[in-house]
């Protein structure tokens, strides 16, 4: 049966998040219903990261197994036409055998959008979190910069299901400012529960000098969720990209 | 009476328009609710543009006149208390006696975003016009600059409603590609009813080799509503700025 890659956009907004819950209206849930609907079998949809309630993405990759024997873009159009506006199938493609969105997935890349201005914004308030104060970024960047390499990342993870190996390599974990918006963007090899939002949490507090960015080095270091500080809102989160070998090299390997 | 200028920015697809209608939620209908909870009374708040519905702004600019003593930002905090998260007042000031939101306007500047990329946004549906397909960028450009200076833009303005007084001046029209995105901005002295959405129309015909540069000039001297092309949906329009001549000048004239 051939295994297919999407790559999805979406609206977090009215959904309870990518994992099917039963009762809740899902990512995966309106995916594999969608696919339902023009295979006529359950299809499993494999979502390389669960994203929480009210995140969004650009960039999430899916995988799937089908009997579906036209071409790829014969199935995104299939997609297309059956999915609500808030879910967009990007792209579909033909994947090796067994390719797994999760598990072959090398990284991850998320961003999370404070809009720092006076007021809040109409149009853009179910995608950036309103901090209507100044902030001290060069503290924000230096804060940072302490969460890149490979650590135990015990202190920034949901202190419920916790999970049993908390060693993550982040890759990057950058601000940038763009008028209003400050962006922050970080890529690691996997997120634990709630990572970026308590990272967040504390970066900001970093920013409004409540915290040092050697306090983030002795926070980190405790692995202890306590340490850190609140979980911030998920709406101003969103999943850029998932980052996988090429496949042509894979295949070889596997 | 002290006279209040507010700018305000909203995501209009909630809302049947700007201008009250009985029955139906407009952006003026909130705004005046809010005022008279804050004053006591019914306050008329008069908008520069009565947009359309499903037009957003992020610089609407409002007239009002209240019993409200206090200074212009205690006025904003108020509102910001009372709006819903969809409408946000980003600045009030105080302004002349006599001023008029709506004839005092020198200017509007307008934006329509067009997503020129093979498959659709679910992050940005509600602001964004979807055209799958590669359009012609140099003749849209063109065929904008022949609605530059005075004209008379009865073939661009809908059917029913029609203005008295159909000439108005252009002074801005054109496009800008950001990525995915092509920006079409124009600023007139003036809008007629649907102006910019039917413009929009003809353009992108333009952008799809249908019609020429030259054929907008013939559909401009027209003077008919038929030569013009389809209004295009009002989601994608977004009243960006209203120019004035600064309050003491005017102040001193009148």
């Amino acid at each position: 049966m051939p295994t297919f890659k999407l790559t999805i956009e979406y609206d977090g907004t009215g959904y309870h998040g990518w994992q099917v819950q039963p009762g809740m209206s899902t990512i995966q849930g309106v995916l594999e219903h969608a696919m339902e609907r023009i295979i006529g079998t359950h299809v499993h949809v494999k979502g390389a990261g669960r994203t929480d309630a009210g995140v969004h993405a650009t960039g999430q990759v899916a995988s799937l197994r089908a009997d579906f024997r036209y071409p790829p873009d014969i199935l995104q159009r299939a997609l297309t036409s059956l999915l609500p506006p808030d879910i967009v199938v990007t792209r579909v493609e033909g994947a090796p055998d067994g390719f797994d969105a999760q598990h072959w997935a090398q990284w991850k890349r998320y961003r999370y959008t404070l809009l720092t201005r006076p007021y809040p914004s109409a149009l853009e308030r179910r995608s950036t979190l309103f901090v209507p104060r100044p902030l001290q970024i060069d503290a924000m960047v230096e804060g940072a910069t302490v969460l890149i390499g490979q650590h135990d990342f015990t202190s920034f993870q949901a202190a419920q299901n916790s999970a049993k190996h908390p060693v993550r390599q982040v890759f990057l974990a950058q601000f940038r400012q763009e008028g209003e918006h400050l962006l922050f963007e970080i890529a690691a090899d996997g997120f634990l529960r709630h990572m970026i939002r308590i990272i967040m949490g504390t970066l900001l507090k970093v920013g409004d000098g409540k915290l040092t960015p050697e306090d983030v080095k002795v926070i980190l270091k405790a692995k202890d969720r306590k340490r850190a500080s609140k979980t911030l809102s998920a709406h101003a989160l969103c999943l850029l990209e998932v980052g996988y070998r090429p496949f042509g090299t894979i295949a070889e390997i596997g």
